[in-house]
């Protein structure tokens, strides 16, 4: 199971009741935090995603848009009683920033905090079943996208061979980890005939606000989702590479470059009201596009 | 004209869709924000309140419930276009933080930010029209409260008195200030002839965070309207003291104390749903009390 649920799809300027970006990947019994704008735990509260769940959250860059939010979900989180640790992975500066904000509030979290300092592309965090990895996009300031995988997924117990082969539903668990069981009477039964080849490991990436560069199309080369901002329409290319941003066309040719699966497309700039054309003009050059709408939950 | 319109009137932690603390008071052709919690300018948004008519901000203390919406404004000003000076009143770590915030931002501002570090009680700000106070409240950490106060209401033109009297409406502003029209048969009108008294000055003021303490009394006297927060009801008086916050009959007998006129209450804790019972409490030792609530306006 791997998801991505959109609380913010605008850029900068919130508008039309759009916010700043924010996401939160659900994978496996995970849920991760994506940059974390203003109004981050209000969306939070408005689309019943739970704070307490959440013990990563990942900072793509410090221009406020991507996490002026984050500091009030910290203190709130602190208010409800949180003990159990909570990792950040952002560029070095931001530690800086919360550090100072708590201090001059006088408020030491009761709850372990872990600033984790961005500074080279590759994993920077690998737990059993996934891992999640960081690489450079191109905007005006250090801005890095994200790569969540699921590694090695777990075979899938067929029940009812399980049950001919009188495996006990209680190794079933262990089944699913590749092991064969040892019968009482002395068979051995064989992992592979009573499971299922496990699902292809699933992917998602996020590339946050960046210029068109086609270096990031072989950092996400072949993933199931791709989120890559854009900002702009195709008819402002000129102002999209003067601002470190992208249009539609150009997301849509990454996405192509890279042979992802979809494309979900957002950051849009407060200058447009209606979005639909954001998924006309990018379904031209990658048909598989999708608009990241507020509240909508994209399975993969 | 003396107004104050509420964005927010929940304490730290957002929840039932209210809102950390920030309030705009309207003076004259001024609009000034006092407290700019997280989300401010989302609220500013929805109730159609003009970001660029904002000139002065006034931050009674750094707990984030009170600024952590600031730096999201200001930097939505400087996106919008905004030119003129902005002034901002606060505990002095304040312009730390912005400042920060800013440079890893690699953002300067397009119009010019003045810091005024709140140090010692008394009038911060003196227009011809309005002076803003403030004085010192007792919280955790450093607080302070506002005074907001209409100064030489102008006198009223009479106007059917002034035509009689031959004074051109051209006048009518000079008359407003007390001058005597000279008319050109040589006859000197007198101002009061032709004008009404002023009406009183108005006053408002803001007793943020704090806990019960007379002195607050000593600071509000004979206010038009005071705003007090009751961050609990009057069964946790023991709690309120212990966190530096006030009850619904501690704000009501400051107002008592005080001879206000009308008495506003907010910043409700976050484990109250409904908010009636603050009212009646409140009443039953102040009668003229009300709720702040979210979009309300209150004219004084």
């Amino acid at each position: 199971m791997l998801a991505v649920t959109i609380l913010g799809n605008n850029s900068a300027l919130p508008a039309f009741d759009r916010h700043p970006t924010a996401q939160v990947v659900t994978m496996e019994d995970q849920i991760f935090l994506v940059d974390c704008g203003e109004g981050t735990q209000m969306q939070m509260a408005k689309y019943k995603i739970r704070r307490s769940k959440i013990n990563y959250i990942f900072i793509s860059h410090l221009h406020g848009d991507h996490y002026f939010g984050l500091i009030g979900l910290l203190t709130s989180m602190g208010l409800l009683g949180r003990t159990q640790e909570l990792h950040i992975y952002a560029p070095p500066p931001l530690q800086d920033i919360i550090g100072l904000q708590l201090k001059v509030a006088d408020i030491e979290l009761a709850y372990p905090l872990h600033f984790h300092h961005l500074t080279a592309e590759g994993v920077i965090l690998r737990e059993a079943r996934f891992e999640v990895s960081c690489f450079p996009v191109y905007h005006r300031i250090e801005c890095w996208g994200f790569c969540f995988r699921e590694v090695r997924p777990l075979r899938r117990v067929n029940p009812e061979k399980a049950r001919q082969n009188e495996v006990p539903a209680s190794f079933f668990d262990r089944l699913k980890w590749g092991e064969n069981y040892l019968r009482k009477d002395g068979v051995l039964v064989d992992n592979l005939s009573v499971t299922d080849p496990a699902p292809k490991a699933k992917s998602y990436a996020y590339a946050a606000d960046t210029l068109y560069d086609e270096r990031i199309a072989e950092q996400v080369r072949g993933v199931d989702l791709l989120y890559h901002e854009t900002t702009y329409l195709k008819d402002l290319g000129e102002q999209a590479g003067k601002r470190f941003h992208s249009t539609t066309e150009q997301a849509a040719r990454i996405a192509c470059i890279a042979g992802v699966q979809r494309l979900l497309i957002g950051h849009f700039s407060s200058k447009y009201e209606k979005l639909q054309v954001f998924e006309q003009e990018a379904r031209d050059t990658f048909p598989n596009t999708e608009l990241a709408m507020e509240g909508v939950t994209y399975k993969i």
